[in-house]
């Protein structure tokens, strides 16, 4: 199971394949569901089962979703050791407002069920698929183009969209793991206009947004 | 006065106007300065005077800098009550990439002063200029075209850069003032692709990574 927090995102699970189990609540008169069981909280009881500092006014206890199978899509994103739950949330918030439908992530990153995830997705968890395997055994076979990115990539202002493609993001600290930049096939590169020496680069959910906005303007 | 924190971003203030009062460092050797005082302590000491869960080694007690007198720059950010520390650090630190030198926020806007906005532009706030002023009286004088965002401005894929430009960025839950909103020259959009009918957008931080990606693309 899992917890989603707020009504406004517990709204939006009955349009996807997401089922509540039960749902907690401080005003269940907002929620207008009779399909589930709403229990009646007090805001303290909301308090102590919340992850949040600050409590919203419902959690829905959410099954786990069953394995899909995992078909490529034309555009995915591909995350190496992502660590920092902010980090995926907005990635996948991302990859919802592009209409990137699946994210296949290595196996050690950070769990799209972890709270602080979830809610950091706004909801989009829900549109967006995401699947974790082995990264060296899925870059191996996959016939998507594998784009990486490092300092010295092609310009992604010049550089040419392939068909079908994997945009594959890096641990926050340590990047890529050499194992999978040696399955890269194509490298790009934000170029810094700023007069900056600092070897201080983009945080990796920001450099992604500046990607993918470069990547659908064509 | 105000802090910053870790031997990282310390040892860019030298190449910066920032000066430096004092530094507490529970590692004095590591930082290599002779032309500030350095005062050896504890890591419980600096436990105490950090602002950070996992302090860092050392903090750094810098003076305020003067005002600096105000003159229009080719491409600037305009904030109008933008919050969240997070966010201001995020632009500080994307402005910086893109070599834009100046930002002017409105008086509500969060201080770039906050020791959360300090950490969060990685030390980027030494290199763009940030100043505070009445917001509707500035834009009404500027001679830069104010562009403002929202659902149904023009595409950022086809608009036309103007040479001058201020790229005016609202709140995170309200967006731009109206008084700020009535003195915009023109409106731009981030198409989205994705099918999601909801309501929520992108992220005001990412939002601006990727318009400025765009803007810089040509």
């Amino acid at each position: 199971m899992f917890l989603v927090e707020g009504n406004k995102i517990i709204c939006e699970l009955p349009q996807s394949n997401f089922k509540v189990k039960e749902i907690f609540s401080t005003d269940p008169q907002k929620l207008d569901r009779t399909d589930v069981p709403i229990i009646q909280i007090t805001e303290n009881e909301l308090k102590k089962i919340s992850f949040l500092k600050t409590p919203k006014d419902s959690v829905a206890v959410c099954y786990l979703p069953e394995d899909e199978k995992m078909e490529d899509k034309d555009v995915q994103l591909v995350l190496d050791g992502i660590q920092d739950p902010g980090n995926l949330g907005t990635i996948i918030r991302l990859a919802d407002w592009f209409g990137i439908e699946q994210i296949i992530c290595s196996e050690d990153t950070v769990d799209v069920y972890n709270p602080k995830v979830i809610q950091a997705t706004m909801g989009s968890f829900t549109r967006v698929n995401i699947i974790y395997t082995d990264l060296v055994e899925y870059l191996s076979k996959t016939e998507n183009v594998n784009i990486g990115t490092d300092m010295e990539g092609e310009n992604i202002y010049t550089f040419e969209k392939p068909k079908k493609l994997n945009l594959i993001l890096g641990n926050e600290g340590n990047g890529m793991r050499p194992e999978t930049e040696k399955l890269l096939n194509q490298c790009i590169t934000i170029p810094r206009f700023g007069k900056s020496q600092s070897t201080e680069s983009l945080n990796v959910s920001m450099a992604a947004g500046i990607i993918l906005g470069q990547l659908f303007s064509r």
